[in-house]
């Protein structure tokens, strides 16, 4: 379970929640910290999972051997496992001092993560004969995200609905952008191979639009989500926040946003 | 997800949970009842992940094809998640109109499903070089049986920690009948293969103390598990369900319980 949550990967989510939470005016700082984590836990486990031998047979994550590769497959399977069930143990004891808040924490979390809308739908798309790309990209990142701005927004005690926009558009990016360092980055700046998408005959946005097209993608996601942002008290440091991030997920050799 | 639930197995943890919360009074039959699912979706989930190649590679479960079996490999790991995440989504619901009591539910149920001391951590045992037997299944089968009698009470209102023995006896003897119908039963009876434990080489109670000794070890526990039931309205009623339940378990050749 450590080797697949430490050292850290680039925490986007967890710190776009807690963003969102301290944007909101964060009056329970625990219940943001607990979804938060839980978020990142949720998606370290969806990691593990991704990389057995049955889906990608990925040897390697973050520069370092996979879980499977590290452990073997039967711990990895647990390790993810107990990874989720982690998550939820989080909110139940970080969110202790916000109780009616938790209920609202959890459901966004599972409903990001399982069932119909979540992590475990959208990597079941790899199993059909025919896939939806952009249901495909939507539940397997995309509901992550927008968890993860909703839930900031519930731990403070704010309406979830109105910032999921947010998290929507953000989690659209980082996709494409990520898409984008698979075929252009090298797997020294990746932590994994580089490629990986198209030796598996994988859907992605590059494909679909070019690169240029995905760039212009990008860049008008981002535009988007910046303009998402509810009125609230810390909106001029979320938005400094999230360009910030768009500069560090995108690769180096496209310019992606207007400094 | 559904070919993992239905039909329904013993349903032995969600009744025995129903059963204390019953006994407690149960003013919250809303809480009580999501826990009982809960601890049920966790237990199927497991079951899931067991029976995958890399750990029993069981093609048959409860009469029927396995999960993956069914269904492959990767919907067979994907089940088993979105069932944990499913377990805590239903709990939050379930039990939104007692806020209070959620935490402590999900705590209960998540110490013994990850981490350190649930069913994760008693599957990892099959990974090392020597299994501690005792460990192996208290934490594989004992705990969820603890969390099933501490959750009901939890549920109603009243102290789990004293509920927690009642469920850690019926855990044991539930592993011990499981381990003497591996030996003694039917494939027919059982809706799995006979024998799998000793083809696997795994350790069991019949193992150690032989068949005789076995029984005897499950009578002992059902009357301890009797004695342990705290002092609460519904004593008698929960006395007569752990009787019953204990008959129905028990291979049909042994009799095991005086009526």
């Amino acid at each position: 379970m450590w080797h697949a949550v430490m050292p850290a990967g680039s925490r986007v989510r967890p710190k776009l929640s807690l963003a969102v939470a301290l944007a909101c005016g964060d009056p329970c700082p625990e219940a943001a910290d607990a979804a938060a984590a839980a978020i990142e836990l949720i998606h370290c486990a969806s990691l593990v999972h991704d990389d057995l031998p049955c889906f990608d047979d990925a040897a390697v994550r973050r520069g370092r051997p996979s879980v499977h590769a590290a452990y073997g497959e039967r711990l990895a399977v647990l390790a993810g496992d107990a990874l989720i069930i982690m998550a939820f143990e989080c909110v139940a004891t970080g969110a202790a001092p916000a109780p009616d808040r938790m209920a609202a924490l959890i459901q966004i979390i599972a409903a990001a993560s399982g069932g119909a809308r979540g992590i475990t739908a959208g990597q079941a798309w790899e199993c059909e004969p025919r896939v939806d790309v952009s249901a495909y990209h939507r539940l397997k990142t995309g509901e992550l995200f927008a968890a993860a701005t909703a839930a900031g927004a519930a731990a403070a005690g704010e309406n979830p609905k109105v910032w999921r926009l947010l998290g929507d558009r953000l989690g659209e990016a980082y996709q494409i952008a990520d898409d984008l360092r698979d075929v252009l980055g090298k797997e020294s700046e990746m932590g994994k191979p580089a490629g990986r998408d198209a030796d598996l005959g994988r859907p992605t946005a590059v494909c679909e639009l070019g690169v240029d097209g995905a760039v212009a993608r990008v860049r008008h996601l981002i535009d988007g989500a910046i303009q998402s942002i509810p009125p609230c008290a810390g909106a001029a440091e979320l938005r400094a926040l999230v360009l910030e991030q768009a500069r560090r997920v995108v690769p180096r050799e496209l310019t992606l946003v207007a400094a």
